[in-house]
């Protein structure tokens, strides 16, 4: 069987994923099509709008057979470590490809710019330090240090959200040296950062805007998001109450900022250059999520970051924690669910991985996957307390079986 | 002047503290009332219904002239640590007596029964310990043991709450050799631990029962506290919106924990013995406070003890934050309020203090003041944002002045 990867978050699951599944199907020709996705907090430093479980339920009703779990310390990260996460989980799991959406369209252009990159690193460092000092943004100051190296935009503009993402991946294949060939799919229409819906095809992030916008699937959303996401949606928002949202947390995230020392703060993934004070003081005036990242935000703290420190906070996840996410491997690979082609791969496959196939959280389990749990019990805190108990059991259950 | 100290918590002030307040005054001759109070959180592992700064209002409006605060690691303490802050801040503000109500009503049973337990000390303990072995709960186990070195229910009945405390207030006389005369009056109608209101002096966890029950200020309450009282809880919930209780913080908690790991728990002052895993374990089940703690109990773990300890949780109060608790001295003096008698006493007496007296929380404040900042910001956690913001406010400004 021949295996095709892709690297997901699906929050939500829409019109352009069924459009990547299927075109990543043709374009790799794969029997078996393996989604590696983040768990219920997501690369941007946000949590998803329904958990894992149902967003796993429905990946495998619209043509995924394996749905992986990202772990936390790679998932909530910045690009280069959530690519080296993705990747390395999929190369677990034996996919023969790997292909993802971007702006560019042409898979050349992410080999050459890694060379060239590689070749020509000294002096866009160098590049990019001029400009930073200047006080010219990161994107910007990319930009100009790509140029200065030959990658102009007309081969690939590697400050677009889905290219940066994109070459990250394949930087992650070619520096492991993995036998997993990249593949490409040109993005149709929206943009990774819109913010409003045009279309069938919508950014995730205007329909989440939309979406608890309104506290609704109002007629806008509709078009853009295939009826078993509308289904998942509402069952969740059913047996939760609620769609998750970062204000949710706010509550939480102050009373727990308030009763932290600054060495404690400190000691969180994410908290640099002696930000702690910075945290602590703004704090005491928040009065929602929003108006905090306002208080807090420089060039240098941009909005993702901070809300990458936020839920690193929010779960209690230390430096510490993250120490083995630079390790060659991953600890583990766990499946959230998978279809009966899904099943039969991973029983062939499961011989050939190095690292322990999982299921659900165990006793004395692997600290990587303690930090799951962890981060699942912060997310669902904001429930009311039966309904979080209850949610909470799926993290002790088998995989979701199609 | 001559000044008379009171230990209190006046959750809430009602009739029988001010029988207290005017019997004391008669007793000591004293021209100027000191009561020492604990802050937020209360000696049995409670959050106070009003803020301490409300309280104390109540307090100066009702013939005290100084409010004292007691540190919240002696206030959140057994009755003898408790006893042992509130005899050394009383003795720093150089009051003559200290007065407090009792189950006996006679002082030299207090006096007599601390020399005959100093004295055969080495019996009682060996026999406490033998009926603790058999299983017999620690009150009447103290029983058997009191009365095998002499001391009866005739003299003083040391298993009666007011009585353990004025015990614990004698002791901390007497052992610290301070030149301060116990007094004691005989407590009138309702116990300590009186569930109902059955008159006009009432007990105040009756009152607190009522209180929270109803959220409301029934006709059961009213004639049990003075004016004053009723208009402190209800100017505090304008501002608040609520009355605290336990079960306000019940969310805060459980997502506390649950984001902990044993390790982490086991750090916190009052988690002995291997607690950690059974409080992990409970949380996971727990829908409400009182659930909570009724699933950990056990003989050995009282309610309040577990009750103190989830106030450490909360406050994230760690054993090595207690450490200076057993020093000789307490660290500061803090003033709530003050009426005028109160500030003209204070001007004469802060020359003779060995320790600072403070009013308010102040950058690179001592570390004891520092976690009455925390306790506070836990207090106020479950207030809408700008609520709490500007209840905290109280903490940063000079002392309530009658």
């Amino acid at each position: 069987m021949n295996a095709c990867g892709l690297i997901v978050e699906y929050n939500p699951f829409h019109n352009g994923h069924i459009y990547h599944i299927k075109e990543a199907k043709k374009a790799s020709g794969a029997d078996c099509m393996i989604a590696v996705m983040s768990g219920n907090f997501l690369q941007r430093g946000e949590p998803a709008v329904i958990d894992k479980f149902h967003r796993t339920r429905t990946a495998l009703n619209s043509g995924i057979d394996i749905v992986l779990e990202l772990p936390y310390i790679y998932a909530v990260q910045n690009s280069d470590l959530f690519a080296d996460g993705a990747v390395k989980t999929l190369n677990e799991a034996g996919v023969s490809t790997i292909c993802f959406g971007s702006e560019s369209g042409s898979i050349s252009h992410f080999i050459t710019s890694f060379h060239t990159l590689k070749a020509k690193r000294a002096i866009f460092d160098e590049t990019l330090k001029k400009y930073l000092d200047r006080g010219i943004s990161f994107p910007e100051a990319s930009k100009h240090a790509y140029t200065n190296i030959g990658l102009t935009d007309q081969h690939i503009d590697l400050t677009k959200p889905n290219n940066i993402l994109g070459y990250s991946y394949v930087k992650s294949i070619l520096e492991n040296n993995l036998s997993i060939s990249p593949l490409t799919i040109k993005r149709t229409n929206n943009d990774f950062h819109d913010q409003t819906i045009t279309s069938t095809i919508a950014s995730a992030t205007s329909i989440r805007k939309e979406l608890l916008k309104h506290n609704a699937l109002t007629a806008q959303i509709l078009p853009a998001i295939p009826e078993e996401t509308e289904s998942q949606l509402m069952v969740y928002k059913d047996k939760s109450s609620i769609w998750h949202h970062w204000e949710n947390y706010f509550p939480l995230l102050q009373y727990r900022v308030m009763t932290m020392s600054a060495s404690e703060i400190k000691a969180i993934q994410g908290v640099d250059e002696g930000l702690e004070n910075r945290i602590i003081k703004t704090a005491k005036k928040a009065t929602s999520i929003y108006s905090w990242i306002e208080s807090i935000k420089t060039k240098r703290y941009t909005w993702t970051r901070i809300q990458r420190m936020f839920v690193h906070i929010l779960t209690n996840t230390k430096k510490a924690d993250f120490e083995s996410v630079h390790l060659p491997s991953v600890p583990y690979v766990r499946v959230l669910g998978m279809s009966q082609i899904g099943r039969t791969y991973l029983n062939r496959q499961k011989k050939q991985m190095h690292v322990p196939l999982l299921s659900k959280l165990t006793r004395n389990q692997d600290p990587v996957l303690a930090i799951e749990e962890k981060a699942a019990q912060a997310y669902y805190s904001v429930l009311p307390p039966e309904k979080r108990n209850s949610l909470f059991q799926q993290e002790l259950q088998s995989p979701i079986r199609l």
